[in-house]
């Protein structure tokens, strides 16, 4: 057979599931109503967001043009990261190119060989590669389940780590942070989380999640985020003890071999931060639109996760069920998230809904309108 | 023993070794000469280029959203793609937001259960982590031998992928690209090259190392890319058969759950490719300047590797005497690359200089002074 030929075969199968995915760019000024990007806080094409990015670029360069251990660490770097740490209340932090590789770093670096990794299934394919490629042992226990971590960590002698998501990405549900803690504490094991969809909505004025859950600070907890999503930019960071982070300085390979985050990104995300900092009610404020969004959602019917954050997620009938009402969603002039397999934990499709705490009472009555007239 | 204590003795253990990393953030007008970013065509701050990304940052917004498959596909990241494939020689193009995550995609779409995986011994750390992340099987294989390649696949039935650097970051030298696909193509297996240091250096005006080497458009070649070191920017790219790239966006975990690159750094890299397709003498004036510095610095007695690209590897007589070295170039207004264990996969340290396109005659007189003056 010819090289790639098995590639032919499988993208048959997918055609046969109705599975194909398409990549779909959208113009720069798309007349869709926006429910399916995670720029929670609306900040994506806030003015100083994107000035924030273009002053960095014409300071900085287009890139970092290095490894953050040659050249790619700039006073910017050090800025951002100085004012994350403060901000979410940790000691110190990371910025990486993206939140897949910082998960990916934090997830190895703090799973030497002999440790045990306790990972949520539900967690973000991220952090499951974390620990697919760390040298620890993982053990998969139930979703959300403080006791099931407990148990696990009970069979092990030797450093561990508990691994789970803040917000869960699919259904938008919170992981139990203090609950998770206090079963970690009890074995002198490590708690990371990812607050990806934490950080902006979740804490005082979107402190995230972990401080919600007075966790910020702690010596045994380790928080990685994304700039992404609530900022409105691309990368990543870890959050924690100053002597965590000097350890991944020098054993985390997506940090070591990674050209270092585009100063244009570090200056968008430094600008949100600061704007949230200025704007503390932003974060309220997309909880509260979540809350709407479900309540109108549940009241015409539809089948709803109660969300914890400002991701709601909504049942579908089927794969293709999702991805027909996703489209017909889209030609009523509203874009929606189309979860489906192989991308849910469950094997359940959805659709996936941002509350943007930027959308107005109007915005908010004709999503909901469109979304329950083209249900399947 | 409380949460991450083991992490304190590792950081004893690196301290005594003289193996300490630290981060040294550098000002945005740094008076060192810069022979030690991986800028190979002097464009990450071409106002071209930075302009290209502040343009993009206010169109497009700080961040791209979301997923590649929800929010995360402009235009313009569109149009990088066709422009990056056509540029390149090959059918399709995809981008990631790095050359690790691009790495990742690669190896691990392209590696089925049951597969092997043929991985030159000195390849980068993202390549290997794509080998330990694929679900095939590896078989590490000596450096830049396509004897070695051919035997491994010759013990093996069913799908398979060669996987190399184009040109090793370490030591600057080229693989047998012409080579290693003659032994993949006689066992019908793939040959998967990571190109990062070969675009814009190698290969007419710039066009790589696959195109240099006949391979540009080969339906059984897939070429990995980043955008942050000729291009001046930050992302990674995969480019190869249109089937190929549709099969990793239908399959690639590092495409499907990573947010898409920021517009900023879709704009400055493409902002940098048309600027090298209307300047393709930029490409030439990298290998003449790394030939010279070659010259230069073996004439005054020191050990170095003759260069296949822009890349200049010179040997340091310890982990500590490369350390103290690299101080001394700093110390004389000299910025070069340090490499030691456990980023170089020999063990042995060296100093890595970049051979940037616009350095002059006198800079690089002057890089070539201080090395031989501070050498231990």
């Amino acid at each position: 057979m010819a090289a790639f030929g098995w590639i032919d075969e499988q993208a048959e199968l997918r055609r046969r599931a109705g599975l194909v995915r398409t990549l779909k760019p959208r113009p720069a000024d798309s007349p869709l109503l926006d429910l399916a990007s995670n720029d929670y806080l609306g900040l994506a094409r806030h003015p100083e967001v994107t000035e924030g990015a273009a002053r960095a670029a014409r300071t900085w360069g287009g890139g970092s043009t290095g490894s953050r251990l040659v050249t790619g660490t700039t006073e910017l770097h050090g800025e951002l990261e100085r004012e994350l740490a403060g901000f979410c209340g940790f000691e110190a932090a990371l910025v990486f190119s993206s939140g897949y590789a910082a998960n990916l770093a934090a997830v190895t670096a703090l799973a030497p060989h002999g440790s045990l990794i306790v990972s949520d299934s539900g967690n973000h394919a991220s952090l499951i590669d974390g620990c697919r490629l760390a040298r620890g042992t993982t053990q998969v226990v139930a979703h959300a389940d403080p006791d099931a971590v407990r148990k696990a960590l009970h069979t092990h002698d030797g450093p561990a780590v508990a691994v789970s998501d803040t917000v869960f990405s699919v259904d938008g549900d919170a992981a139990p942070l203090a609950e998770l803690a206090a079963a970690c504490r009890e074995h002198g094991a490590g708690l990371v989380v990812d607050d990806a969809h934490g950080l902006g909505v979740l804490g005082d004025g979107g402190r995230g999640a972990p401080q919600a859950s007075g966790l910020a600070g702690a010596e045994d907890v380790v928080v990685t985020l994304t700039l992404s999503k609530s900022l409105g930019s691309q990368g990543g960071a870890v959050l924690g003890p100053a002597r965590v982070i000097g350890h991944l300085v020098n054993a985390a390979r997506t940090f070591i071999f990674d050209t270092g985050l585009a100063p244009a990104a570090a200056g968008a995300a430094l600008a949100a931060l600061r704007l949230l900092r200025r704007e503390p009610e932003r974060a309220a404020r997309a909880r509260a639109v979540a809350d709407e969004l479900y309540t109108r959602l549940t009241a015409v019917g539809l089948t709803a996760v109660r969300p914890d954050a400002a991701v709601v997620s909504v049942r579908a009938p089927s794969p293709e069920g999702a991805v027909r009402w996703a489209a017909d969603c889209r030609a009523a002039g509203l874009a929606v998230g189309c979860f489906r397999p192989p991308s849910v934990p469950d094997g359940v499709s959805r659709l996936r809904l941002t509350a943007r705490a930027d959308l107005s009472g109007e915005q908010l009555e004709r999503a909901v309108r469109v979304i329950g007239e083209t249900r399947p």
